[in-house]
């Protein structure tokens, strides 16, 4: 049965790939008002493709801030599983523009890749599972599983809506489990089961000192500067040697066992120095890189900010200082207490001479860990082997996708994370890429993977 | 004499001011590119002024920035001296725009204050000069002593071409003394002998880490973020005692003696409280605020920034972080060997994992001190009671004026600040004003000093 719909894939390579560019035109950067019709028009363009493929029910959702798209088939047999399959079609802002070596919403294929925001986070992979149902839908007139599709706007600022959303509509969204195509491989060519998700939380501070920015020959000496002060501050919330120093943050980290080292340990190596240009990695005092990333909570400052930014020299003492910092988590660390505890970090050791004021980041998440013996992960693993040609491994990541904890909260189903990513994709970052051969080992395992749990009910 | 003097400046006040308006009206924000026509008319603004009042060989003097403009008067008896006047027409950059109270090129009385950027530093005390010499060209047909002028463009991006001219060109600029009016008073309605500035020196610094901004989830304990190494690396610079941790800085710096410590003390204090809006001061250990402010070398951050800025959250690691620093320094320190420390400490003290990249702050300068019981002074002193009717103190003062050290290793003349800023005036930052009443009695005093010091030869 799935030869004619590999082939189906295979004939309509070049019309899909130019249907992937289209939807990757639309520039639809959820975290700036001024997408926000570029977010609606690539909610439409799912919609419209649900329609096209067969699907049911599909709507645009409306909610505080921008819409999530629904469908559904569920013309299988009853005695096949439901899978809600989740993704995310808007994506992270394209600045630094100048860095990019091509439009990033103009997609263009060099060296075997295709260079675009979204390619690979997330819009890439979501059109992926789409084109899988149409290419089922068009030779075998089915599905071999029910299939529920929901694909938000918001992923990149927070799922600010669809806690909501899935909390309201337990019904409508009710599955077997979930599938996420929203990850990625360890290495080029390597099938990885995902099977760990780190959590998140996050705050950001500023510290006021003067009520204006102050000549800093006529003050320097006299008051508090809230930069050195943030300095100050920010160093003493992680050492040199990467340990996090607020009191109580690992306290309730599950350590890493034996075993679980041996795990990651065997998992193929990502060599930090060639992709990323650091003169070195740096990680937490006791454990590799690759353990730190995958398994150990990390702290970062993700902007910081005060005082004179132009050209030259601006002698000034500026009035206030502010940062952004958020967490990644591990099995054990509540997001709650975690932001609480950062807090009372904070206030413990802020210098005098400024006041503190905290925003906390909304969005927060559980890191999440699931059985890597569960039979629809094995046969995950199985469907990824068949498509690629190669043994799987298993590992756990750094990244956090807040739907997982919630699914798993709210639904109490298992959630196989189903990614196609490469470590060489720069999401997030100028130049964002997505590898062609992945598009197509990926949709080949997706095709494997529907087969595969037909009979997981 | 000096009555038919006063008599006319009391009688063109309003004429004066709106003059002083227009002068205020031109954009002449040296730093900034887009300004570059503004700095010019301001130029021509005082050129002709200075035609107007009667100098001679006006000229726009072109430099590799902004022009500076020239003008004599040497019409005085032989036996009378010769002073080199010493200002500057550009200002400070008026953002952030959005705190001023009224528009900061279009001066506005409010509570006995003009409100404009540059009506404190430099334009506004550079008009009041100018205008005392209209007063006496225009009753008495000429000045009390000969005098050149000099007024520069380029004093709030660090002089960049002054020394060079002043190198020059030291025939036509050669003087028996000079006076410069761009400082102030250590508390309104109090009559202040400035007799020492700090120097000058300072850096911009960049650690670079990853290539581009990483997915925070993905790298996050694996690479170094380089804003929490700025963070660390910041605050080894100096302590929370406010105290430079930066080997060497204090070496050469000469001790505070009692006799020092106690004119200080003398001294009326600025209530920093109050005045910038701070919970509590903050100075060096074991010295005041006012001794800090006055006679200790600084070193404060004037810009940090690094990693995301905008509106809710982005989880990068960001590529880089930057840090402008600068320090005022003291007599014994020299501004070459404190940069040098600097960098050495920083390369000293860099956490692994990032690259510092360092661009030396073009400006320097010495500090300066002038002996408060030279007869320029004295006159200087008796001049100002006599308009303030109150007796002077003596003070040093935090700001940096290089001209003052250029003019004093090129020259080596005496230069004397007849300054009559006011703590309230908000140099620098938004709302920036000057007292009206300054600019009455601070003409007064001018013309006073001129007169004293005509018998100076």
């Amino acid at each position: 049965m799935s030869k004619k719909v590999l082939d189906y894939l295979q004939n309509n390579h070049e019309r899909l790939l130019n249907k992937l560019t289209e939807f990757l035109a639309i520039p639809s950067v959820s975290t700036s008002s001024v997408h926000k019709q570029d977010v609606v028009d690539a909610a439409t363009f799912v919609a419209d493709y649900l329609k096209e493929i067969g699907f049911d029910q599909v709507e645009i959702k409306k909610t505080k801030g921008h819409p999530l798209v629904y469908g559904e088939w569920l013309g299988a047999k009853s005695n096949v599983p439901t899978a809600l399959f989740y993704g995310h079609y808007d994506v992270q802002p394209a600045e630094p523009l100048e860095l990019w070596d091509s439009e990033p919403f103009k997609a263009e294929v060099r060296d075997g890749r295709l260079f675009a925001r979204g390619s690979s986070d997330d819009k890439g992979q979501v059109f992926m599972q789409l084109a899988v149902f149409e290419a089922y839908m068009k030779t075998e007139g089915k599905l071999p599983v029910n299939i529920k599709v929901c694909i938000e706007g918001e992923e990149e600022i927070g799922s600010e809506n669809l806690y909501e959303i899935l909390a309201d509509k337990k019904e409508q969204f009710s599955a077997d489990f979930a599938v996420i195509s929203d990850s990625g491989m360890v290495d080029n060519g390597q099938p990885t089961i995902l099977y760990g998700l780190k959590g998140f939380t996050g705050l950001e501070i500023t510290l006021h000192g003067p009520n204006a920015d102050l000549h800093s020959g006529m003050y320097g000496g006299a008051v508090r500067n809230p930069l050195m002060a943030m300095a100050h501050l920010l160093s003493t919330m992680k050492d040199v040697d990467e340990v996090v120093q607020v009191a109580g943050f690992y306290d309730n980290v599950i350590p890493l066992d034996d075993a679980e080292r041996q795990l990651i340990k065997d998992v193929p190596s990502e060599d930090f120095i060639q992709s990323t240009g650091v003169p070195e990695t740096v990680s937490e005092k006791g454990y590799t890189a690759k353990e730190h990333t995958m398994a150990r909570p990390t702290l970062e400052i993700n902007g910081l900010f005060g005082g004179y930014q132009g050209e030259g020299t601006k002698t000034i003492i500026p009035s206030s200082a502010t940062a952004k910092l958020t967490c990644r988590l591990v099995p054990g660390q509540n997001p709650d207490e975690i932001q609480e505890l950062l807090i009372k970090h904070l206030e413990n050791h802020i210098p005098s001479g400024v006041k503190l004021s905290v925003k906390r980041e909304p969005l927060s998440a559980k890191a999440y860990k699931v059985d890597p013996n569960h039979p629809l992960i094995e046969k995950a693993a199985k469907s990824y082997e068949k498509a690629f040609g190669k043994e799987v491994v298993y590992v756990r990541m750094g990244g956090s996708i807040p739907v997982v904890e919630w699914i798993d909260a709210i639904y109490k189903i298992p959630v196989v994370l189903l990614g196609f990513g490469t470590p060489d994709d720069k999401l997030h970052s100028p130049n964002e890429s997505f590898p062609l051969e992945n598009f197509d080992k990926g949709m080949k395992t997706l095709v494997y993977y529907w087969q595969e749990v037909a009979s997981c009910k």
